[in-house]
């Protein structure tokens, strides 16, 4: 296992066709109309082609990575909430009070809370990874977010924690992520690397009127304006308009990829980050699965361009991996159906 | 307890509206943003008010009761599959080898089959329950499918087994259903209660083709022409266009509203006898939760005219209740929110 970025990106590889044909020919000898399992028939086929074999494992155990950041744009007034607030939920995260934690306990998850970016010095307990790159982000808007040495350093923190998950047996990776005003360098990755302009690609983030919102887009418009970043060179978009935990969850999606584990993108923070990862590698694509389709526009202009549709449209906005931790159920579901359900033939049932 | 169908009417009260507000407020103070677990944070409202408490109970323990049931509509050749198959897929969800028995295991449900109508005597395991009110219905397009007094007696099947599950500590009912042909019925069903027409309410169910469909819509046109049924008067209703697992559906469900106890409901079977029941008693619709959107059109205007938004959206079309237990960790999750979750004051996190 490496935590190495050329290293990881020369290891991924596209899905097995064999695996893939073999999920297919499976699904249509189960004992239901073919295709009547609509996206999990075509979920359970992706994720064979993943692992190169069919049955592909189920996706446990799994792991909730909550990579936490701050953000010199929150300068710029694009949050209503204090910047403090990413250090208080983190404690929040490490006592199991938030909503990822119940969410993850529901799905039999656990959940690992690693400081890559947070502006105060952090006291946590066992599951809190201290991997503090710098004390949050400059302001995008005023100059670059990171060194490029830093986006790499923060990239290299979640290669290692997908290695370190997969090595000690996690079948599954979930994204997940804290950080106050981050939806903003999320809104200017999407902006970047799908070729949309900022208005199309900024939201309310955690519920924001529309004299913020305005504020936001103007911040959006005026970062990619000043930094004009080459989709072409991720590492240089991240160092120019990203956050810390974008640059780990980044390197979080192209470890799952570069070991063959599925990893369940939450929202819209996610989901930047996996279309840098797809700059990356445009492989790693067959290992995301979209857990959810988050209320926050860009979001869905990131995975329209990615090519995923998302398994659960529930209007949700929360990130720290709300929205994937409540699509492990279905993920798992969808495998558990090519191990345990009988065949026409096995079961001795008619066929039309 | 009871199975009588006018007592348990009796028995369905509204919303409890106190304890609403209560998980409204409840909702507001829990560490994340108001409003950002989206339809969520509704169910948990609704729920809260059925259970008639705030937070309400967990949805577990919860049983999915598959009613199985045959149909003399058959014979206008409104499917591609042979009728012997109902009775098949009952032996094989008995020996636990269906889509919805794995996924009720994933969902860590029970499932329970209960023969309500099929054509053939089965011979069943401790999981079959023999309550059939007759083999199979007649066929509909040429007379009614069953008398009055036999969509009574399948009626109260239904309210039976809800009462008896509820009794045993079930906190949640899932309905799943088994009947080759049972989507035709379904769309008449659907055609009476929402005065659609029956190109409208009429789908592919297992997949047919173009010429089995209008065939198909033909023949439900046909039966609502002929039967003429007023919807006012719901047991007459299922007696003319119903079916045997249709009418156990119906009663199914207005157990569980009369129980308080909330009731997944799966898909275009589910759907048209969560119109039955609500035909019986409006304020039935505040225990029914849509665990997902069928493909199958009537599903979508059977939920649209009870004013129910399915949690799940994946081009499913198979039936059984795999759709509800696929729903069931959402709902779990959605009421383990205000049971766990931290709120601003106890976490000590800033407010906006």
């Amino acid at each position: 296992m490496t935590a190495d970025l050329e290293a990881t990106i020369a290891a991924i590889r596209p899905a097995d066709e064999t695996a893939m044909a073999a999920a297919r020919d499976l699904q249509a000898r189960l004992t239901k109309p073919a295709g009547s399992l609509g996206a999990l028939e075509e979920l359970s086929v992706r994720l064979a082609g993943l692992a190169g074999v069919c049955p592909p494992p189920p996706p446990t155990p799994a792991t909730v990575a909550v990579f936490a950041g701050d953000h010199g744009v929150h300068a710029q007034g694009v949050s209503p909430w204090p910047q403090e607030v990413t250090a208080q939920m983190v404690a929040n995260f490490v006592a199991g009070g938030a909503v990822v934690n119940t969410f993850a306990r529901q799905a039999g998850a656990d959940v690992m809370v690693v400081d890559v970016g947070v502006a105060i010095p952090l006291h946590g307990g066992s599951t809190l990874l201290d991997a503090n790159v710098r004390r949050g982000t400059n302001d995008l808007s005023v100059g670059p977010a990171l060194t490029r040495d830093e986006a790499r350093a923060a990239v290299e923190v979640g290669l290692g924690v997908a290695a370190a998950l997969v090595e000690s047996g996690a079948k599954c990776l979930l994204t997940g992520d804290m950080g106050i005003a981050n939806t903003t360098p999320a809104a200017a990755l999407i902006a970047v690397f799908t070729g949309s302009d900022a208005a199309a690609a900024t939201g309310r983030g955690t519920g924001i009127d529309d004299a913020m919102l305005e504020r936001k887009i103007e911040v959006v418009a005026r970062a990619l304006a000043r930094h004009r970043p080459d989709p072409a060179d991720p590492l240089g978009v991240l160092a120019a308009v990203g956050g810390l935990e974008h640059a780990a969850l980044t390197g979080f999606i192209l470890g799952a990829a570069a070991h063959r584990v599925p990893v369940i993108i939450d929202g819209v923070i996610a989901a930047s980050a996996a279309l840098a990862a797809a700059a990356f590698a445009p492989d790693a694509v067959a290992a995301m699965v979209a857990g959810h389709r988050s209320a926050e526009p860009g979001a869905t202009v990131a995975l329209a361009h990615l090519g995923l549709e998302p398994l659960l449209d529930l209007g949700m906005r929360l990130g720290e991996g709300s929205g994937a931790a409540l699509a492990l159920p279905v993920v798992t579901a969808a495998v558990r159906v090519l191990h345990e359900v009988a065949t026409f033939d096995s079961a001795g049932v008619s066929e039309k």
